[in-house]
């Protein structure tokens, strides 16, 4: 589907723990003019003063809804209220990119890249839609009712932190066994080391001299047996946890995306595939909801914040595309 | 709030697995006239023909909403697809029930409950509410944006099969670290038998002849500092459970209802909040919701079917009377 015309519809924001990403996009979410930045690591007024920039050049005096999806719990009225990546506590971003006649919207990222997959991505034509993003942590999005879940405060959507093993692997976030301990990059660099501590052990992931899920990939692609079974087990751990929501939402569909989510793919899905098959409730009186790759990749949350701006702002024509395909 | 008559609505219906009740309800959700029932064991055509005489006898002619809350995954279309229970498999009970001018809703008996308690219970005026059930099994419901979540499929709200202890102990569902496995009264009572293999332990725990969790509950009532110690741990891993659905929810309101709610609450209670406060994402940095002792008890899902069914036909007043009583 083309878009009928070029005319940006709305600006995106998506605001990592490195980098930033903005675009204008179209009404059917398709980026059209980008800008990158590198993000300020613990400033929160030259963040600000970095997105106000940007804007300027993207928008000018243009009344275009902005969304910006950060990584980092987002309330309810746009306040960043803890984005440790970012190094950022309580900034009211919303109002600090608030112009006359632009709405504002803020959110997490991976929310952001939720609803972008739903009404534009690999979830299109899906009402209930659970994203799940895989990189340096996790992170997730979920869609029901074909509506952003935000939740009474806007937290809704953390799903790194799924309890898998009450009691199991130290989490970043101070707890034991959430799932981020397990499947993030992170996790899969100190699981691999962990089992290099046995000698016999034939892997190349020896030779590597800083191991993260990044390398132990880069392993399995090239073959390695070791690097391999270590995704799988990464998908065993994601598959249980997904096992938790399906038996909680019951979701059409379950996407897994983020920077990770494509490379480490072909040893992840399966595996996540097998540990729902035998986990979720009464799995053989139900059709299990597929378990697929996000579409948008790095554009998703840029797209996703936008959209969702737009379509507060009642300037989104998406919806009319996004029609479930099928009663 | 008083109703405005007592004229019946709607029809509700709870099946569980050894009794069912059936009541007309009042515009606000109120049981105007009971009927009792043993429910038939394993036999689907008698369970029928019992709720078809319980109709007749109750509504006659009338083209009342027939609500049916049931113990078991119940698709979108109303079939039982699954009630272990109850012994049924794949019966169309909607259809089975229906009657000239009759809306007939049929959905898991937990989710009734967490309808009722949104609706007219002690979820009103809030938006996003989660319930879980405490009794033999575990079950819950999922409210969000004021609806039912049903999910797909109809599935939604199996939240005693929230994955806690991935390897741990065994569910009757057939996994592994399930949390029915830990807060189920049967799991209480598993407990308490490992627990007396301590030779020392003082507990009048070891004079009971059969021990469920309805024998730890009485026991600890009656200041036994073991079986409170066992409903304790209880409340830690619910803690552990919810902490998982509100880092994916972020709902507004936490409710714990079942038959073994309040009995246990002295105990479970504040232990599961202690867990999330723990446990949840940010908890610092956010207001956690409340978790609060259901209100509607033994009537919440006969209530919750029937107030369904009626909203479905149009017929019910609740939505005015739930509207949010604050923003």
């Amino acid at each position: 589907m083309g878009d009928a015309t070029d005319t940006p519809v709305a600006v995106g924001i998506d605001v990592g723990g490195t980098k930033l990403v903005a675009a204008t996009l179209s009404a059917e979410g398709r980026p059209l003019e980008r800008r990158r930045r590198t993000t300020p690591a613990r400033a929160a007024d030259e963040l600000v003063d970095t997105l106000r920039g940007l804007l300027d050049e993207l928008v000018g005096d243009r009344p275009l809804p902005v969304g910006v999806g950060i990584a980092g719990t987002v309330d309810g009225d746009g306040v960043v209220r803890y984005g440790p990546n970012i190094g950022v506590r309580d900034l009211p971003l919303a109002v600090e990119l608030a112009a006359p006649g632009r709405t504002v919207a803020v959110v997490n990222d991976a929310s952001a890249a939720a609803f972008a997959e739903q009404r534009v991505g690999a979830g299109r034509g899906h009402r209930e839609v659970v994203l799940v993003t895989l990189g340096t942590g996790v992170g997730g999005g979920i869609v029901t009712g074909g509506q952003l879940l935000l939740g009474a405060s806007g937290f809704a959507g953390e799903l790194g932190h799924l309890v898998v093993d009450e009691g199991g692997r130290r989490c970043p976030c101070g707890n034991l066994g959430c799932i981020e301990a397990y499947v993030s990059g992170n996790a899969i660099g100190l699981a691999a080391r962990q089992r290099l501590i046995e000698p016999e052990l034939v892997t190349v992931l020896r030779d590597v001299p800083e191991l993260t899920g990044r390398e132990v990939t880069a392993a399995a692609l090239d073959g390695d047996a070791v690097a391999q079974e270590l995704l799988t087990e990464v998908g065993g751990w994601l598959g249980t946890a997904l096992a938790s929501l399906v038996n909680a939402l019951d979701p059409e569909l379950l996407l897994v995306g983020g920077g990770a989510g494509p490379a480490t793919a072909p040893w992840v899905l399966p595996a996540a595939e097998e540990a729902l098959a035998a986990r979720v409730l009464g799995a053989e009186h139900r059709t299990l909801p597929p378990l697929r790759l996000a579409a948008l990749q790095d554009d998703a949350g840029t797209v996703g914040a936008g959209l969702l701006a737009a379509e507060r702002a009642g300037t989104a024509i998406t919806p009319r595309a996004t029609a479930p395909e099928a009663p």
